[in-house]
């Protein structure tokens, strides 16, 4: 291993001037005038790992085409890793904010030592690259990976992935590997990596009232005719109790308890929840009491109404009852929950809650569960020690509040599990002018994934 | 009094020449062009009534101006009405759906018998000339009348009357008299007249939560970030009990029950709430459990969602935590409750339910106590009996839900009591296409107007 990082450390102005070629290329996945710009650095991908001695081909879809390759000098016994990454970025623009050409990549000085700045310095070309010249020092000393490697890079991550479950459907049979890690993430802050077991789903639900079959006089009606307004907040504002819980029955069926091992891990990482609300300008954490605010964000799942509408918004009065009001949700799910029950038993504790007259519709939205890694997977055991061994510190084993759709797909379409390690920083200005990737971020990420490599193996 | 109804009688074809005159004049007080029009009907009025014998002038207003007439012949002791009536007209359009020109009146047949139609037909011209001509067989029999009066015609009622204030203010001596004669409503039916006793006021607040200091992804802020909308409806949703009743401390604070026998008189109008509510796509009336329909319409107050809003609207989802949601609420009132006290009522009842880090803000709007006749007004039995002479059965003492704005600013300006009785019926189209009268209404009208004059002298 060391000979590895040794051969990466001395390799380092090499590795940069691949990942900068790559910079070069402005592959905008979301604009149609960069659809060649795409194709191109799909096709740089390609050839680079061809070069490095994997077999290569683009995998074509209605989009942007994915990139696979494939490495099993490894030999059969080995373990299969699918490594996920993206080879297409988000546009550039505000261009005017930018201090350098967004596809110029610069390294300049920054507090941490090195930057490299450029759109899809860290997100994900960086990120790819890093892991890419990891791949390229084993077998630049060895002659061989220690593991199977199928690398699937697609191109259309930044615009929705819409060809994605295609790309993975046509692509099964090559895909079949014994677990996806994906470097697409950040470390918990510059000391110390992270690994994100866990991810929260989605189901939105809009909900309608009806009450009136028109818009009415609130003088010559009110009192007598239903405010579909006032039957909407009435049953909305039952949805929680007065310590946050959400009381739709059956809500938290299947949803695990933070264990106190785990409450007592996330408690150790310095979590500052007064800063992090400082920052909107809250001070108190909002969610169930008696949980801790990175219970609150990653492992309990919630009720959220992200939007709601009905009757007169302008200025001063109208005195109408409106016939219908709205209101948008969407519940974070935890692993455990069924996205489809979730939505059944909102609209049950809805629809039992109607006063006479009172009619509803729902309209259901996108689902997804929560994705839960199992804390004893192997691989997941294998990638603490590396990272361990790398930063010194073990790795913070952190969740996700939001929804990563791509570790759903393979969830879906594979039956894989994913494990989600990269080396970004909060501060990286992803989809932002000025991105960057600290030099030593990339310089660690990529030795760090070196030691994956021999890790998983073991 | 005999001779004077026989006089209305034989006069009615008269009586219609001049109010078809009058039809003539498109007053439309909200459009400019129409300005010249408007202050031509004020002097068509003024003329008119100076030639029958009333010391006349215009009163003029930033606006369109007032017509005040006064005829003193009954003598010092007898008592002194305030008729008020508006010339002023609503525009016309859609003209394609007028089965005639909105300003050349017609006399054509229907299911009642013949009825004038041309806007202003009913509101408020053909009532107000149905009383100009019972005064006139007054004074055609008599040469004098039997109260002093003092007749006020507003140029702007259709437009909000923005000036009505001013002419008060400034007619505030003329215009002392003992009460005021409304001839702007309607009759419970074509076999029942009507006396409008009491009115809803309104006191109008907008409140508006505020959480974090921007809108937030519901993700990776979810559970523990402030939701204001959920804070909004968790509030507001507690503002009713399941009987229907407002639950804001204080609220109903000299809010007098109904009584027995006044629940007995509005149960014996055949109001059909069936039939009231049916046509709005209702079945059960959704107010106050216990109070009968017609309470619920008129002698309770209410609190009325008039409009929600907050985060997202549009199609499909966004996983947003807005930072403010706003709802806009009026409140009916009726006689005994203080709108200024209600405001307060309610921002208090906000305000204690805040849970930490939600701000409010609230924004007041208009404000008006709800009005109610003493049953034992001397004038309101007089009115009952006359009325009952003329249609052969009594008066419905009826509420209003709604405003009607100048009876306040009569009760606040000039201190003075209003009765509210009109023969319009609620098929006259008025605002609409095909405004008509009916003629019986308009005859019957004058004659019970004729009644009215004698019996406030008795």
């Amino acid at each position: 291993m060391d000979k590895i990082l040794d051969t990466i450390d001395t390799a380092l102005p090499a590795s940069l001037e691949r990942l900068f070629a790559f910079l070069r290329i402005p592959s905008i996945s979301a604009q149609p005038a960069h659809a060649a710009d795409c194709r191109r650095a799909a096709i740089w991908a390609r050839d680079t790992l061809a070069e490095m001695g994997f077999a290569t081909r683009l995998s074509e879809t209605k989009g942007h085409p994915g990139v696979i390759a494939q490495n099993f000098s490894a030999g059969p016994a080995a373990p299969h890793v699918l490594f996920y990454g993206h080879y297409d970025v988000q546009p550039a623009d505000p261009l005017e904010l930018w201090h350098s050409d967004p596809f110029d990549p610069q390294l300049v000085d920054g507090p941490r030592g090195k930057r490299i700045v450029a759109r899809g310095a860290v997100d994900d070309k960086g990120q790819v690259v890093s892991f890419m010249e990891a791949v390229r020092a084993h077998l630049a000393v060895n002659g061989k990976l220690p593991v199977r490697l199928t690398i699937l890079l697609e191109g259309e991550e930044e615009n929705g992935s819409p060809s994605l479950a295609e790309l993975l459907t046509n692509e099964r049979e090559t895909l079949k590997a014994d677990f996806v890690l994906v470097a697409d993430t950040n470390m918990w802050n510059f000391e110390t990596p992270a690994i994100t077991t866990s991810l929260r789903g989605l189901a939105a639900v809009d909900v309608r009232l009806h009450g009136p079959s028109r818009d009415l006089h609130s003088g010559l009606f009110g009192g007598i005719a239903l405010n579909p307004i006032q039957t909407l907040v009435s049953i909305l504002g039952q949805m929680k109790d007065e310590t946050g819980r959400i009381t739709i029955p059956g809500f938290y069926d299947g949803v695990a308890s933070v264990s106190p091992e785990q409450e007592k891990a996330w408690s150790g990482l310095g979590f500052d929840a007064s800063a992090f609300l400082g920052d909107i300008g809250l001070h108190h954490p909002a969610g169930e009491q008696g949980q801790i605010p990175l219970a609150q964000l990653w492992a309990r799942p919630t009720a959220e109404l992200n939007g709601i509408y009905g009757g007169y918004q302008g200025d001063g009065s109208k005195t109408v009852i409106p016939a219908h009001a709205t209101a948008k949700l969407t519940f974070r799910l935890v692993a455990g929950q069924d996205p489809v029950k979730i939505k059944e038993a909102f609209e049950r504790f809805v629809s039992e809650r109607l006063p006479p007259d009172a009619r509803v519709e729902f309209t259901r939205g996108g689902a997804a569960p929560g994705y839960g890694l199992a804390p004893d997977a192997p691989f997941l055991r294998a990638a603490q020690e590396a990272l361990t061994a790398e930063f010194g510190k073990p790795a913070a084993l952190i969740g996700c509040g939001a929804s990563i759709p791509v570790v759903e797909a393979f969830k879906t379409i594979l039956g894989l599990e994913t494990l989600l390690a990269g080396f970004g920083l909060d501060d990286d200005c992803i989809h932002s002018p000025n991105e960057k990737f600290e030099l030593a971020c990339f310089h660690r990420g990529t030795r760090a994934h070196a030691r994956l490599l021999s890790a998983f193996a073991a």
